[in-house]
């Protein structure tokens, strides 16, 4: 097994942070050339990435993610945007229309960039032993991160992505056996609801160990009340500030 | 510079495998797990992959992706899936209402998550001498992909991923310079026409070197055409075949 595996099989979430360690400008732009070499779709880069490391946005970051404290006390917060203002850009310079926003394939191209660009930092990060933890919430209250980093036209908010030299290491949140996620030749939808069964076991156990038999919460009603309920914040406001910020999705 | 930095800058698309060497299972299996240990969306885990070996089903797939002969080519070809399948499941066996499929978030959340498990993937496979190519064009054909993967509902295929050790490595496509992608406490549009500028000039040298003058074309001029027309294809079917596999989005 190579560094590189290792460090991708290691991955912790981070929320908690040695204050008396910053993260230079060097080094996160180094994390971020790493970020835009990844692939993206057809060299559109589709992906804006804005750093605030002031106080006070900071503080407003938080809020937006319904008061996430680690937003705040990270010495970095990166913002991942799907950014299609370029495009438009382009296609003005070369006097063509410019039609992508108006489908729902712009959300799926952005948000796979995103993703991509995400997941390439983390690695990034990680192998300068830097800790991390998105935080989609920002998606919560979408028009205020907007606001307050002057997000202009077809750029819109994804996730963020608190950084900073991780105080403790947490124990490594197990995920479900590969055998649900990982499918050969065809879907394996037999084999899913045993799966579920058997990370729900696997879930509780590491709750109850987590927490001195506090909570032995399982996976699939925290998967369940997110998707009846938790989710309804974000239901409200996505589409709606989407479709402002010119995304006619259909 | 460290070595996993060392590799994420270094990727560039391979579209030309060393037939004589193959991709075995267990290098597959250590991918994945690197994959699916990458951060993802409260848990939730919104992500599937189904590894394709089968000669037949790539010769299929490779039409649906609008013959794209590497995907026929190259000895795995994994199909990487926005998946509420699980948590559609997971809704039943708790009692409660299954509704993130009835918004946007759904797509949003999904893409983003497939995004993360891409970029991982990419790393965990150019850090064993693996060359990758992400096929985004088997969005073209949905349709086709989710009968011969047999796709159930909640289920979408949003990228695919060549792989194979590389015949020839071919040189490294600029990218746009940083000033244009990553932003300094609140996003910089004034920049954004004169990097666009810039980068088309390289992008034209570029090309010409590639081509021994044949093609100079520039940056602005392909994003332009593809966004007025190039997409066409893909808006027709994304959409609809998102509402069929159960995606309500508004």
């Amino acid at each position: 097994m190579n560094e590189v595996i290792k460090l991708l099989g290691n991955h912790r979430s981070i929320r908690e942070y040695d204050t008396s360690r910053d993260i230079n400008e060097e080094q996160i732009e180094i994390i971020m050339k790493s970020a835009m070499a990844a692939p993206n779709w057809t060299n559109g880069q589709q992906v804006s990435v804005i750093a605030v490391r002031d106080s006070e946005k900071k503080v407003e970051l938080a809020k937006a993610a319904g008061n996430q404290k680690w937003v705040e006390e990270a010495p970095v917060f990166l913002v991942f945007c799907i950014d299609f203002y370029r495009a438009k850009l382009a296609s003005e310079k070369n006097g063509k229309e410019f039609r992508i926003v108006d489908d729902v394939e712009a959300i799926i191209v952005g948000s796979t960039d995103v993703g991509i660009a995400l997941g390439t930092t983390v690695a990034a990060a990680e192998s300068m032993g830097i800790g991390i933890v998105p935080i989609g919430g920002i998606r919560k209250n979408p028009q205020d991160v907007i606001d307050l980093l002057e997000l202009p036209e077809f750029v819109y908010p994804v996730v963020g992505l608190a950084m900073g030299y991780p105080k403790t290491i947490p124990s490594q949140k197990p995920r479900l056996p590969l055998e649900a996620t990982y499918h050969k030749e065809q879907y394996n939808a037999e084999v899913q609801m045993e799966m579920i069964d058997q990370y729900d076991k696997t879930i509780s156990s590491y709750m109850s160990e987590r927490t001195n038999g506090q909570d032995t919460s399982d996976w699939s009603s925290k998967v369940a009340h997110f998707n009846e309920s938790r989710f309804d914040p974000y239901a409200k406001v996505t589409g709606p500030t989407l479709k402002k910020q010119g995304f006619h999705f259909k």
